[in-house]
């Protein structure tokens, strides 16, 4: 284990975080609002960051997957524990624990509060919290690699620790390169919503704030009642749309750059995603009609739930809780599968479910034909032997850890509902779950050994298990693993 | 497909199935009840046999996995579908749905009820009931192999389709010797467990019934509180310990019987059945110590339910839904994940739990370690590459199941808690689920529609998924899958 280089990255990133905390710095003091939590935050960044760099000056730059994993996950928990800090000096979430679960809710692009009155927060604050979403949506570490050159070859194994996905997919041959234009994608889809944003008569501070969270499917608001308390269609539709473009792969984007169209038609995650948005959206209209003055008005409440839910974004335009079974159910399953591979989006990944589903028809065929073996394809292309096992154990994993999760957290005693749907909407970093943790409810009731669980939950899901548990694993840090 | 050869295998399995409903039959004359029901049962099913025979006297006797599957899937339909018979005829279930939604859970040893006072069904009814989870726990082919000599070659794929597990183990070099020592043993397991109730003071007929109950891990009981009615301390305690012996491979017993104690105290999936059974029975009686009396009261009941609903028996000695989360919880993983292969029990089964988690821990040294590749150990024993993906697949396959039946199911509009709990306790063959099919209510109130679907799911898992599978493949009717 290169522990040298490992706490290197992290200094790094922190230095990284040091910068961007200035922009929510400046917000705050053009609402003449306190600056001091800012201050000390990037303080005590900056410090932390020029220490591990004259540390680790000289170190040996070699890194393997260990170092990719085990850098990348403490990074995350690195700029969450100096995230937290701003709310904690300012009072505005004085208990250590739920501002931790705060901002890991928030880095995380979970978008899960324990904030039981959101729009008594400083407009600084709430800046930071959704600017959270923004920087953990594509990734701190692809920020990293887009902005400081590093060996081509060490940087693979950030790559493949941080990007989601079955198969963390190259756009071109240099990485920087490809972090750049991946950042450069996003930074313009950003702008485009502000903009529409604004266009729909949103003030441009809720547009930027609420744009943020859109980006990286996180799903902090402003308001109490979320996007519903802006009453505005236009909006709602406008954010409807544009949580479905951040939920699509970035590199079909980075495609249609090139114009490529066809390759983007050819996307076989790109027709089931839509396709499962399409059919979920109008089952759930039909279903809950006879709750709206409309079809029209269901259908609306219809595509912005299922869009919400399913890019894990998690904003609430209406109390879904409320909504019959059958709409309860398709939701909790879009929490599970989230959106594509390669967008900000969290979940299981229509991809994976893709190669599942193939997997078992092929499996089936090869019941009835001991001796055949076909192979499984997505988007004209063989899936490896190595994808396909790590696809079925990546499934099996999650399915473990809420079914973990959940016997851990019902110690607490609150109704499974509850329960197995903090437990489901925390991993799929999507937001609100169920019942106690519906959309119109809040994660405040727990206690603090819970909310800790919840937030290794929001970072398992994040990095997708691996990072996470490597972290964790005790041989990880012995010489026997080396 | 060779459509003679699988119906001359139903026509045999009907015969059986006639002769075998001569038992109750007798019964019904002992009790001086009508046996109308059962003489219009017995001629159907003999005509059919006969017919069958006559029709598939000469035919070509070879089969392969297609037709073990079919046929194994076809006989069990219609073993329910005769086994309905003296239910409808004699009125005392006079709906057809609901009378096939009771025989299919009798065989396939789920236990789940439509009735709503089982205590007024005659007794023959109520022992045909009883016995259809007697002749379904160890399955009617593996009977009709014991009984009826057949080629070597082909009832190996019979016997896979029938037998759960991830691999059918053979006792013996022949399968209708492996057979044959199955049935004996369970003969022998049978008439220890109705001499021990009878020595426990319950009435004669009652311990037949109830042993039928355990025996196939089923769970239909003859009072409307189940084993809650005999308030007997003594019943409860040796019905679940009779439970967790039928819930245990019975290769393990044939090993005893050889006298090779040292091979039963190495099988790895006894060691964590034993283990997982005295954790959840433990920590459940702590978490339910304030509902009883005394610890020992409680744990007694603990005990009691834990057999019960991991051994997917589904008796009750309380409504262990009033039971706090955490014990709901852990009765729902036993639940999912049942007792060992090669038992009467259904669910994942302990060793394909275990192959999971050890695959899971392997993936993550590999990830770490990317050219390195550990193996698999069960027993002491390398798990081949096949049955690790089967394994896998299987798991994903549930879980899928699972989700796509409680979508469909939320269609009737109940609460989450009833439609996700009656599919899980469907297709794992338990009987009871939570909330609105706890241990307390029954599944009369579900439609037509939904009930088909259940009973369908009930197939679905006690024959391990693929028999039904390719059953409803529309493909392997056709040429193309030849």
């Amino acid at each position: 284990m290169n522990y040298r280089m490992t706490l290197k990255i992290v200094g790094r990133v922190i230095g990284i975080e040091a910068v961007l905390m200035l922009i929510p710095m400046c917000v705050a003091l053009y609402f003449s609002e306190s600056i001091k939590g800012f201050l000390v935050a990037i303080a005590a960044a900056v410090a932390f960051a020029v220490v591990s760099g004259i540390i680790t000056r000289n170190c040996d730059k070699k890194i393997y997957s260990k170092e990719g994993f085990t850098s990348v996950a403490l990074s995350w928990v690195a700029i969450s524990l100096i995230g937290t800090v701003p709310f904690v000096i300012e009072g505005e979430i004085p208990n250590y624990i739920d501002a931790l679960f705060e901002t890991v809710s928030g880095f995380t692009t979970t978008g899960s509060t324990i904030l039981q009155n959101i729009e008594v927060l400083s407009k600084g604050l709430l800046f930071w919290r959704s600017f959270t979403h923004w920087i953990g949506g594509m990734g701190i570490l692809v920020f990293m690699m887009a902005v400081v050159p590093m060996s081509e070859e060490y940087s693979m194994y950030i790559m493949r620790a941080e990007v989601p996905g079955p198969e963390a997919g190259k756009l071109t041959s240099k990485i920087q390169r490809s972090s750049l234009i991946l950042y450069l994608i996003y930074v313009f889809l950003t702008f485009s919503e502000i903009i529409v944003l604004v266009l729909c008569r949103m003030p441009l501070y809720d547009a930027v704030v609420h744009t943020f969270g859109t980006a990286g499917t996180g799903g902090f608001g402003i308001k109490n009642d979320s996007i519903g308390a802006y009453a505005n269609p236009a909006i709602e539709i406008a954010i409807g749309v544009f949580m479905l473009l951040f939920g699509i792969n970035f590199n079909l984007y980075f495609l249609i750059l090139l114009g490529k169209f066809k390759a983007v038609l050819k996307s076989d995650e790109l027709r089931y995603y839509l396709a499962l948005i399409t059919f979920s959206m109008f089952t759930i209209a039909f279903n809950i009609r006879h709750f709206y003055d409309s079809f029209s008005t269901a259908l609306r409440s219809a595509f912005f739930q299922v869009s919400s839910i399913a890019t894990t974004t998690g904003f609430s335009s209406t109390d879904f809780d409320k909504w019959p079974s059958y709409s309860k159910m398709i939701l909790f399953a879009l929490m599970l599968i989230g959106a594509c591979s390669g967008s900000t989006a969290g979940g299981i990944k229509v991809s994976r479910m893709i190669i599942l589903i193939k997997t078992i028809i092929v499996e089936i065929k090869h019941v009835l034909h001991p001796h055949s073996f076909n192979s499984v394809r997505l988007g004209g292309k063989t899936v490896s032997k190595e994808i396909l096992r790590g696809t079925l154990v990546y499934f099996v994993i999650v399915i473990f850890f809420i079914g973990f999760g959940s016997i851990l957290l019902s110690i607490e005693g609150h109704d499974l509902i509850t329960t197995v749907s903090s437990v489901a909407t925390c991993i799929s970093n999507v937001g609100p779950g169920f019942a106690g943790v519906g959309p119109v409810q809040n994660f405040s009731f727990y206690s603090a050994a819970a909310k800790l669980l919840l937030l290794i939950y929001m970072l398992l899901g994040r990095l997708e298990m691996f990072p996470m548990i490597i972290l964790f694993n005790p041989n990880t840090w012995s010489k026997k693993w080396q």
